[in-house]
């Protein structure tokens, strides 16, 4: 990305490994993720050409010396934050917060090659080399589908649960297949768009919302005995969301946010006063990924349906274009 | 309470049953809470003569007509917030968010007789009269212990875990009451005051803390081997006490606020990367209230302690001065 709006494909040098505990892979599919939107729409800057791209599945090409769980040959699929899996963060399941934590993408995972660091604490091979068509399904789970999970166990979905989902975009979409998995007994989604709705039903939303703001809020009291929703899952990240998340929370409920929080202000008192329980951040996918290549590989699940355009790497803008535009929900993008 | 700094003790009516459920006490005692100096000191508005205090112990005198577990010559302990304990949020323990929510102190316990509404799940009579020694301690649990208790369960202190506590009043000493007996490792009190330090130390805190602010902070990320504590109580309040408390607690880790959060606003962006679980409000104390007696009524705990001044009633105004001058950490007057 040269600039917002630029986004060029450009030949570079293959990344090489840089410390023994690296790995390089050869990408089999990439994507474009809701939040390189932000610096495409201007919102974050570009200071300099960036090479983009933090989802990513494929095959080891070599490992550094200090390597081993992972060998070349193998089918991996990684976090977008590399992680030692070692350290008393990882061990408690917050991986994305590794005391050695590094972003994976810092090269461009929309590329032919990439190197991983950390590669023993962040990648996770399948047992054997998958089904071509499973490739965007464990794609997701590198971060939209372990996004929308975290966001449904941070909102403690599970049995017994209202579910509430607040965003439509495809980690709000794959927290209502994460909510559903994890026993809710009711799932709703708030959106707008009909295809989407479509999507979110099929993963499990059992109502619709279509209201937002002080409306939608009012509907999920009505919808709910006057209580609210037990588990909130905010995956927008503004301001509007973030409120309307907290105020569908009953007191002593869940509110799971994975949108990341640009411009957003919390007010303290009415914070106090709502009593719900908040967390958020980058997802520690590497937590659940052994978990959800299982129910992949198993096809419990189908998180790769949220991609609903597939384009070549060389066709990576395009890709840009049809987010911002909102003519699909994710695209896949395959060297 | 006429005006900030202009506290006075009138002759009222006695309180009479205004509904079936309601219970009418003769206090015990009652005291004055931190929150009472932020009108007396002028930070929340007096718009007219108000009756002031919402912590009390007392016998009864009389009950309504649908009060079926609480009878007259009890010894009742009462939350500050009046709950059914019955309804949904109730019974998930949230009870200072009751859907029929409302605050006892309305009539004000600072006084020789109090109204309590909702009788039968607001209070908790204990098993006999208790000793008179005990009565502080009683007290103590109708609001400030059984706050930071809540705080202290909020932040999920117990064995293995390094709990810091933010604020060295009533309700932080008390925190640490409740971390030392949820069985914490290490309690850490952030504190400045000698005679607040050695109560702490009382309390069962493992070591003090007397920087604050980003100093703090640095002390306790080094204290901790870089990674923060697992759990924080934070019982003051203000902008800086919040963003202490979250800067002090590692990514994962649970930050328990009852300090009621006023013109605090939380940037939603460093909240994201934090990755802390939060969770405040006014306390729950209902849902605690039988343990917390019980570990009184055997002697367990001693939280009376913080009462460093007991006055008459007649001499209230005595108690708010000395607790905004610091020179009392809490007040108990005697009616």
């Amino acid at each position: 990305m040269y600039a917002p709006g630029d986004v060029r494909v450009e030949q570079r040098d293959k990344p090489t490994l840089l410390h023994p505990t690296d790995a390089v892979i050869k990408v089999s599919a990439a994507c474009v993720c809701g939040s390189d939107l932000w610096p495409y729409r201007g919102i974050q800057p570009v200071d300099e050409p960036t090479p983009m791209g933090h989802e990513y599945v494929g095959i080891v090409e070599e490992v550094g010396s200090d390597v081993t769980t992972i060998r070349p040959g193998q089918f991996v699929v990684g976090s977008f934050m590399a992680s030692d899996n070692t350290c008393e963060i990882c061990q408690a399941g917050y991986q994305s917060r590794c005391i050695h934590v590094e972003p994976v993408g810092a090269g461009g995972a929309q590329a032919e090659y990439l190197r991983v660091p950390l590669a023993d604490g962040t990648l996770v091979a399948t047992p054997a080399l998958p089904d071509e068509d499973l490739i965007p399904s464990l794609l997701a789970a590198s971060d939209v589908l372990g996004t929308g999970w975290f966001g449904a166990v941070a909102a403690e979905a599970g049995p017994g649960k209202t579910v509430v989902v607040v965003g439509d975009g495809a980690v709000g979409l794959l927290a209502v297949l994460a909510a559903k998995q994890l026993g809710a007994e009711r799932i709703i989604a708030m959106s707008r768009h009909a295809d989407r709705q479509k999507l979110a039903l099929e993963y499990g939303a059992t109502d619709i919302v279509t209201e937002r703001g002080d409306e939608g809020v009012a509907k999920i009291k009505e919808m709910t005995g006057g209580y609210g929703a037990h588990s909130v899952i905010e995956a927008v990240g503004t301001q509007e969301s973030m409120m309307q998340a907290i105020r569908c929370t009953r007191p002593g409920g869940h509110v799971g946010y994975v949108g990341v929080a640009h411009e957003v202000q919390l007010p303290g008192l009415e914070l106090f006063f709502a009593e719900v329980h908040l967390l958020g951040g980058p997802a520690p996918v590497r937590r659940f990924l052994p978990d959800l290549i299982d129910l992949i590989l198993q096809r419990k699940i189908n998180p790769g349906k949220v991609f609903d355009l597939e384009l070549s790497l060389d066709d990576a803008a395009k890709g840009y274009t049809a987010m911002d535009e909102r003519r699909a929900i994710k695209a896949l993008l395959k060297p």
